[in-house]
């Protein structure tokens, strides 16, 4: 499935203002909160990394802090990458097994299945996490980007827990045109996306399609606001254009806060909604 | 300190009435989104207690799992007030001990320090009640009050994370009122609040000042919108006022989702920000 050019090419970002706008995002978000210092979980895949490079400029490679947090599933060769952009980028690595935690959730749950297994290992890596970012003052960087986050493709309370997410309106395909840019080593932009929580697992095969098409599909519904005829005129199959919008909408929830009922003259995210960094 | 007695009359609620649109939103909220079963972490505390009343009534006994999570800081009798609460409801309790998991984190960590060790239970009860939401198709009630969402006396991705939050709207008085009113035992609604992280701890030691003060102030400033010099004409303090203002301002990163920088034409929680039961 290959839509009109046109449209892979509205995808392009331009590489230099982008990243500028990201790293002063983060200097600036890290710093109107009173804050320094930022730590993020380093798994070796392409967003952690790319937004590594990105908080280095921002901070400073002495004001950020990595943190590998392999458990008894994870493939080696993450860890041998994230090491390699920690060494690239003269910043500290702390390695962290979860392998412990994981296994005293696991011990006691009778069906495990990997989804299970890997919503408890991703939860057990934001409690290492905050619990560093209390130690050290320092903010935690979230790693997703905006085709995980339409799609709900990420634990919530987990990998998508963060104070500043600097890749969430960046979709994967536009990841990995700014890692490129950004000097991310090449064999980390190329290798098949994994969330490495069980073995020979990759986003691709657990999404059902690629992030080239769904990327283009995305862009055309969400940012371009396009109509389901004007999605099929531009050649994306029905099936999946219902499937997608399927998926967007059950994972709301995932995006928004809790549901509270409004009794009061003013409710938390009703109606006394300000800005997060308000009076900062 | 006991300002206008108007004041307080103001935090009365109608416990007929709230009770019914308590019990209603938490029917609608969870069979909205295509579930029957709620799940909650009934730690034998007022809140707990009473939201397990409210659901127990909106969704049938047999349709809500209590789940009671002790540590080995856990005071023995929260535990028996768990049993107490869910004898009187005939729901189910289960109880899972989080002592071999924040055992696995605090072996590897060096400065303990209360706070720490606090938010690590709260979020490996997080974790507890997630799992079993999964396994059981269950949505995860909440249990957080107004007092505490306001002040942000709460373990963001641990007590404060939830798919609902029947209690949001109300101030810790009013819960009270509302758990009398319910028929929460009254050895429940009288103990002194505590969250259990450590022995001895109260709410209210914790904070430096009384739920009933606080609350009256909170009322004041952010239903009513009173100015600073109308909350010193009602008798406020000065010091008080600032302080509890400097706390809800500093806290409200922990309402908010992460900050996200605008790159495209829609952004997730910034323009692209569909209610949470959007399109179900």
């Amino acid at each position: 499935m290959e839509p009109l050019t046109s449209q892979s090419s509205d995808l392009q970002l331009d590489a230099e203002i982008a990243q500028k706008i990201l790293v002063s995002f983060i200097a600036d978000a890290i710093r109107s909160a009173g804050f320094e210092r930022g730590v993020l979980g380093l798994s070796g895949g392409v967003d952690s990394s790319l937004t590594a490079f990105l908080a280095a400029r921002a901070l400073g490679p002495e004001n950020l802090l990595c943190v590998a947090m392999p458990s008894a599933a994870s493939d080696p060769t993450s860890l041998h990458h994230a090491t390699m952009v920690a060494k690239q980028l003269g910043i500290k690595l702390e390695v962290v097994s979860i392998a412990p935690m994981v296994e005293a959730h696991l011990s006691r749950v009778n069906n495990k299945t990997n989804v299970r297994a890997g919503n408890i290992m991703a939860r057990e890596r934001m409690i290492v996490l905050y619990d560093i970012s209390s130690r050290d003052d320092a903010l935690v960087l979230g790693t997703s980007n905006k085709t995980e986050t339409l799609l709900g493709y990420g634990t919530m309370f987990g990998d998508m827990a963060c104070a500043l997410n600097p890749l969430g309106d960046l979709y994967k395909t536009q990841v990995w045109q700014l890692a490129t840019a950004a000097g991310v080593p090449d064999i980390i932009v190329a290798k098949p996306p994994s969330a490495d929580l069980w073995s020979g697992q990759t986003d691709e095969s657990d999404l059902g399609f690629t992030y080239r098409d769904v990327d283009r599909l995305l862009f055309a519904m969400v940012d371009q606001r396009k109509s389901d005829a004007e999605l099929q005129e531009l050649g994306f199959p029905r099936e999946f254009v219902t499937r997608v919008q399927s998926i967007i909408r059950r994972n709301q929830f995932k995006r928004r806060p809790p549901l509270v009922p409004k009794i009061s003259g003013r409710t938390t995210n009703i109606d006394f909604r300000y800005p997060r960094e308000w009076g900062v």
